[in-house]
Parts: structure tokens; sequence; C-alpha cells
């Protein structure tokens, strides 16, 4: 991972992971809203996007997890080097672990759409473990680093532990729409975050940036608050977008129902498309 | 910012600001409290305050903005100088960031006045999310400075903090008078906090204070309690006369919609010449 | 303060302070239980005790700050020094600050007890901000001193916040016995860690205790547990003698009502009592 | 405690325990759902269990604390030497305090299940409590240890501290099956932990491990995500399980009530068997 691309596939996945939650979680608010109108179970559709995230994330785990162990530079699945006494690829062993978290989500959130036996709340709980292992192995992954290496990977753990923590909340609160999208902001957040981590990191083009000047690490922090100021304003536009969609659909086809069904069959194309650009 | 100005401007508006929460909140309480007798929705004249409130926060952040960025030792727009390989200006650009997200929440209040479509309690998010923002940039600014110095401002970071947690709480509980009193308090209890920092990092006469004598840091701990307590006098007295006020009114007028609508009068003169003052 | 009295003083008055709450919670809970059959406001005997508890809280506090200011070796209300440019008996003036949050504190339940127009829950702000303006001075007390000197304050700290902490929680939680007997029996705790901190700092007989040696703090640590089993305890065994006392006059007596006022005049001869002995 | 024997004893008491939660509260998740079709009050089967495992409890806490006074290595309920003014192994004392407190536990469970005047939910606090004294002691345990050593017992505060907090969330939110079995998990995890810890410090078999390499932290750290991602699954699958067996149970029986009491008989077999391991 210690390379641009080592940063910007992660940065990617969880970008479009946060997209797709503010789309997914904006069609919900809507379906909420006018439940009254319509009928009182939840449309088929939004059992078939669980599906596919559940599957999508399950998937993309393995294949993380496949990668990270049998690149050649891997551990090809040996963890301990007995001839030199020394644990082998501990890096890739870590991401490993943080993918097999993101895995578990998916399981659960398969699982829990398929079943009306395990509890409401518990596919939240599973993704705000799965962030709580990134941010857990990431702090201790930090120490011991040049001063704006370890600054910039700190800032990269507020998006994940804010995110671990809404979504820890969302067990109890649930169809909270403000916590719902404050989750998903995170995590765009912390998918152009990485993006950032990468260009100053390992540039692209220009010089290297000094890793230990105070100046570099003042400019980082304030750059964060940007990258949220930006992520805040993607969540709002993406979901006034989906409402304002929803509510010409619904109006034009003189029926909330059939608007909905008119949605769930473009956004299922949008969402498979997405899902096809993560991995 | 680096003289008693700088931080008079800043504290005043905070100031400011407790003072007028502090003010709304208690005609919203009152209205509240009053509902069964009056009509069901709130008052035409709590939709005009937050509009005038929001635009003013936009405004005011717009033209903090500009200040920051063209006065004459400012950074005039220049992030990166690409002669000397530094960046410019720095602190400039930050306190601009700190408008910004302020800017951001008057922008949200005005939008989720004026539509029933933004869910409640975005503003006080995006309030929540500017308190934090400000302390974000502060705690990493501090660093490095003489005992004293970094002292002074952690206690303001207590305040922020506090604030920005207290406006947290309220997305999830609404019309709560004590937590909305409890924030207007810390908005109060920042603002004369800038004023003492003004006043112990650049005296406007007597002695320099010495920023690295132990007893100087006892004695500004327990004077950032006294400045709580003045707080918390300030708020309890506002409100209670603003209750006592609507109450005398609605007696006399003989009608609490009626009563509603005189102070709405006097208050909406006084809210503007508050805001022209903290301009 | 620095003595064996000095810290007996202060332990006393929270430690009857938190027996007085454990009762006062016991009878409050009583009522609520039996409220079905009984009338449905809360007792007279119940606002009386708030007279008494307020007043006394005020009255205490106004005599501390006194004692504070005027002892021979205190700061008779001078606060600075501009002959030797020094501040005068912080300390002391430190411990006034902190009476002056509990007068506050005595202060707020007088008034909500007396008015309506209070919100519900005022008072317990008020007590968790005494407690944490409390916790706040003392944090910055304690550096640099001698490691079992700074341990065992940080013990003290660790009642004091969970104290401000449960009682921050009533505000929101109102009528929760296990949330009101925890406060109470945080008050007893930090009564009783008072004591010890006297004992071991200025010890009434034997040798002097070493006050950097590494055992003398993992002692000190476990007699805190210690401490705390010995608070849990008394007020379970307080809370269950008001209940089954309050039970067996009621049963005798043939009517709850009945009960509560025989029980009212005991109990508010015995809150008497504590009181005087309190100062 | 200062060899494998020494964790492995309350590794696998906390193991069985974590176990015994998991069972109890999936059958007590299964009785709330099914409650409407059976009788409104909780059968007796489940304060069976409740008297056994607080008896076992306390009587476990009451042997442990036997064990750590009388063993032959041990200080014979002596707490300080005045020959040579030192204090008389305060390890083992400090382990008859971490057991004291799991025997309040015990006790408080007994007393709340035998009398309804108990508030609901002390038991849990109590819980909460002993949990959270074992994680303080063991905190102020841990420094100036080498890094492993001091960071294996980091990694188990926080399954100790997350079971503390999770448990008195308990207090205030009743019947929440996932925050049951997120406490049970967390019991599961800190048994397997010991385990692991015993396995570093004190190996059965093969080299000793380099207490100061950064490597070994490194695999530390990754392992205990591992042994969270084995105690979810453990979990996962127990209370699948008990909701299986339960539903083909009432299912044959054609009555919820006759299996329900037939699982008793077996359950309650089982967590004899599990409590006699315990010992």
């Amino acid at each position: 991972m210690a390379s641009f691309g080592g940063h910007a596939i992660p940065g990617g996945f969880f970008l479009l992971f946060g997209l797709w939650l503010t789309v997914k979680y904006g069609l919900n608010h809507y379906w909420r809203r006018n439940k009254a109108r319509g009928r009182p179970e939840a449309p088929p559709f939004f059992k078939k996007t669980n599906y596919i995230e559940g599957g999508l994330a399950g998937f993309a785990s393995f294949v993380g997890i496949m990668v990270e162990q049998f690149v050649p530079s891997g551990p090809h699945a040996h963890l301990y080097d007995t001839e030199h006494n020394s644990w082998v690829k501990l890096m890739n062993w870590q991401h490993s672990t943080m993918y097999l978290f993101f895995g578990i989500y998916g399981i659960v959130l398969l699982v829990s759409t398929a079943s009306r036996l395990v509890p409401v709340g518990v596919d939240r709980l599973a993704l705000s473990v799965a962030l709580f292992v990134e941010g857990f192995l990431f702090y201790y992954h930090v120490h011991s680093r040049p001063p704006l290496d370890a600054h910039i990977h700190t800032l990269l753990l507020v998006a994940v532990f804010s995110g671990s923590a809404s979504n820890m909340l969302e067990v109890f609160m649930r169809d909270n729409i403000i916590l719902e999208l404050f989750g998903s902001c995170m995590f765009i957040l912390q998918g152009t975050w990485f993006y950032q981590i990468g260009f100053v990191l390992y540039p692209l083009s220009g010089p290297e940036w000094d890793l230990s000047q105070h100046d570099n690490v003042m400019f980082v922090t304030m750059c964060f608050c940007w990258h949220l100021a930006v992520a805040m304003l993607l969540v709002a536009c993406i979901s006034s977008t989906v409402w304002w969609t929803l509510n010409r659909m619904s109006g034009r086809g003189g029926d909330v129902e059939i608007g909905m069904r008119k949605t769930s069959n473009n956004n299922s194309q949008k969402a498979l498309l997405e899902a096809s650009d993560e991995e």
C-alpha cells in the first residue's frame, strides 16, 4: 500500500460507498415520509439493493483479502517465518484483517435482509465494528512515523471513528435521516482523504512534501476541514437531487408506487454501475 | 489576529450571538408552553427571525473571509508561494476556514427555515460542526506556545467543544429549553473569554503578563470559572426577563397572540440593532 | 487546607450530603411507586426539604467563602498584590470559587422549588456544573506534585466527574432511581475519600507515607475500590431502611398519606440534625 | 497469577460466563418475541437460572478471594507488614478486590431476582461496576512494564471497558437483544484474550516472545481483532442455535409453553455442567 495507488483504491471504494449510502438513505427517507399514501411495508426494491450491497461488500472484501495475500510481494497466507523467527508481511495481514470485518458487514447485511429473526440494527453494528477495527489498527499503525505522516493518518481516524460512532448510534436510533446522512458523509470524507494522503505522501508530480515542516501540518489540518465541507456539500446535493427526482416522477406518473418502481430500476442500474467501478 | 482587536472582534460576535440565542430560545419556550391556548403552528415571527439570523450569519462570515484575505497583510487568495516554496499566511487561511463553516450554518438555517423538506435539526448539526471545526483548528493551533498562552486557549476549547456537544445533542432532543440555554451560555462564555485572552496576551495598559509563571496559569483557570458563573447569571436574567415581559404583555393585552405579535415587533427591532452592532 | 482538618471538613460535608440525598431519593421513590394509591401531586414535605437543602447549601457556601477569605492566613478579599506583583493566596481563591458554584446550586434549588416556571432539571444541571467546576479546578491543581499526592487526587476526580456525569444525565432522565442513588453514592465516595486523602497526606499518628513509592500508589488505587464498595453498601442499606420504614408505617397507620406525613416529621428533624452537623 | 495457569483460570471463567450469557439472553429474547402467544409473566425458569447464576458468581468469588489470600505464597489476610514497613502481596490483594466486586454482582443478582422492590437494572449496574473496577485496577497495574506486556494488557482493557459501557447502557435500555449479546461477546473476547496473554507471556512450548519487538506489538493488535471476529461468530452461532432449537421444540410439542419448560430442563443441566467446569 506504500504507493499512490495503494491509497487511491481504498479511497475510491469508500467514496463510492459513501455516495451509494447517500442515495440509498435518500430513497429510504422519501419512502418513509410518503408511506401513509403508499403501502405499509418496505417495497421489495429496498431488499434487492441490500442484497446487492451486502453481496458486493462480501465479494469485494474477499477479493481484497486474496489480493493482499497473493500479490507477488504478499505473504501468501504465511504468518510466521520460523527460519528467520519473524512475522511475514504484517502490513498485508493487517489490511486483510480490515477487509475481513467489512466482509463480515456484507454477510450480516445479507442475513439480516433475508431473515426477520435477526434483530433490527445488527447490520449497523457490524458496520460500526468494521470501522472501529479499521481505526483501531490504523491507530497502532501510525506510531513512530514522521510528524506529517502521523498527523495525516490521525486526521483519517477522526473520520473513521466519527463514522463508527454514528453507525453505533443508528443501532439504537433507527430511521434518523440526519444520522444516516452523517454516516454517509463520513464515508465520503474518508474516501477523499485517502486520496489526499496519497497525494501528500506519494506526490504524482512536483516536489516531495517535507514531512517534518510545521506549516505542512497546519495546512493539512485546514485541508481536512475543506474536505469535510465538500463532503457535506456532496451529501446535501445528492440527497436533494434524489428527493426532487422522486417527487417529480411520482407527480408525473400520478402515483408514488409507480414512481418508486421506476426509480428502483434507474437506481439499481446506477448502483450496479457504481459497484462495477468499485472493484 | 495577534492583537487585542483581533480577539475582541470575534469575542464581541460570539457574545452577541449568545445573547441573541438566549432571547430567541426564551421566546420559543414561552410560545411552546402557551401553545395550547394559542394556534398550533409557530408564529411567522419565528420564521422571520431565523431568516435574519441565517442571513446575518452568512453575510458576516462572507465579510470575515474577505477581510482575512484582503487586508494589506493578508494572503490575497494566494495559498502557496511557489517562489519561496512556502504556504502563504496560513493563519489567515485558518480563520477563513472557521468563518466558512459559520457561513454554512447561516445557509443551512436559511434553507431549513424556508423548506419543510429539510429534516428538523439539520441547522443545529451545522452549528455543532461549525463549533467543532473551530475547536479542531484551534487545538492544533496551540501546540508549542508558552504555557499560559497554550493554557488560555485550551480553556477556550472547553467552551467551544461543550457548545458543539450541546448543539449535537439538540439534533436528537428538540425543544429542550435547558439544552438550548446551555448552548447559548457556552457562546456567551466563549465571547467573554475571547476578551479575556485579549486582555492577557495583549494588555491595553499595565505590565505584560509573565507567560510561563505557574501562578498566572492557576489564576486564569479560576477566572474561567468566574466567566462561566457570569455567563450563567446572564442567561438566567435574560431568559427570565423575556418570560416576564411576555407574560405581562399578554396579560395586559388580554391575549397571548397579540402579546406575541407585539413582542415580535419589539424584538425584531432589538435583533436588528444587535445585528448591526455585530458587524 | 494543607492539613488533616482541611480535608476532613469538606469530606464530612460531602459525606453528609450524600447520605441526605440517599434518604431523599429513597423517600421520593417510595412516593412515586405508591402514587396511584395517594394523591397525584408531590406532598408539600418534598418542597419543604428542598427549601431546607437549598437554603443550607447556599448558607454553607457563603460561610465557606467567608472562612476561606478572612481566616488570618487568608487573602482578605485581595486578589492581586501590586507591591510584589503576585497573586494573593490563590489556593484560598480557588476554594472560594468551588464554594461559589455549590452556592449557585443552592440558589437554583430554592428558585426551582419555588417557581413552576423554572424548567424541570435545572437544579441537577447546577449540581452537575458545581461538581464539574470542582473537578476542573482540582485537575489543574494536581500538576507537578509527588506521584502519590497526584494519584490520590486523581482518584478523587473519578468520583467527582462520575457524579457530575450522573447528575448531567438526570437532567434528561428524570425520576430514575438508579441514577439518583448512583449520584448519592458518588457523593459518599467523595466524602470518605477526602478523609482518606487527609489520613495519607497528614497522618494523625504513625510514620509519614513515602509519596514516591510505587507500592503506596498501588495500595491507594485498591483502597479507592474498597471505599466504592462501602459507599455502595451504605446506599443500599439506607435506601432499603427508608423503604422498609415507610412501608411499615403506612401499613400500621393504615394509610400511605398519614405514613408519609409522619415520616416527614421524623425526617425533617433528622435532616435538620444532619444539617447542623454539616456546618 | 504470573503463570500460564494464572491467566487460564480467569480466562476460562470469563469465556464460560460469556457463553452462558449468550444462551440466557437468547432464551430471554425468544420468550419476549413469543410472549403474545404465551403467558404475560416471565416463566419461573428465568428466575431459577438467575438464582443459580447469582449464587455461583457469589460462591466463585468467595472461593477466588480465599484462594488468593491463603495459597502458600499469599498474604494470609495480612495487609501491612509493620516489621519491614511494606505492603504484603499487593497483587493478591488486588485480585481479591476484583473478585469482591464480581461477588457483589452475584449478591445483587440474587436480591434483585428475589424482590420486586429492587429497581430493574441494578444487576446490570453491579456487573458494569465490577467490570469497571477490574479495568480500573488493571489500568494502574500495567505501567512500567515492557512494551508488549503493557500493550497486551491494554488490549484487554478495550474488551473490559466496552463490556462495562455496554452493561451500563443496559441499565437504561432494557431488553435490547443487541446490547445484551454485545455484552456477552465482550465477555467471550475477554476470556479468549486472557488465554492469549497466557500464551504470549508464559509460552507452554517454543521460544520466549521478545517483549520489546515492535512487530510483536503489531501482530498482537491484529490478533485481538481476530479474537473479536471469533467471539462475534460464536455469539451468532450460539444465539441462532438457541432460537432454532426453541422454535423446533415448540413446533413439535405444539405449544410454546411446553417447549419452554423442556428447554429449561436441558439448559439448567447445561448451566450446571458449565458452572461446575468454571470452578
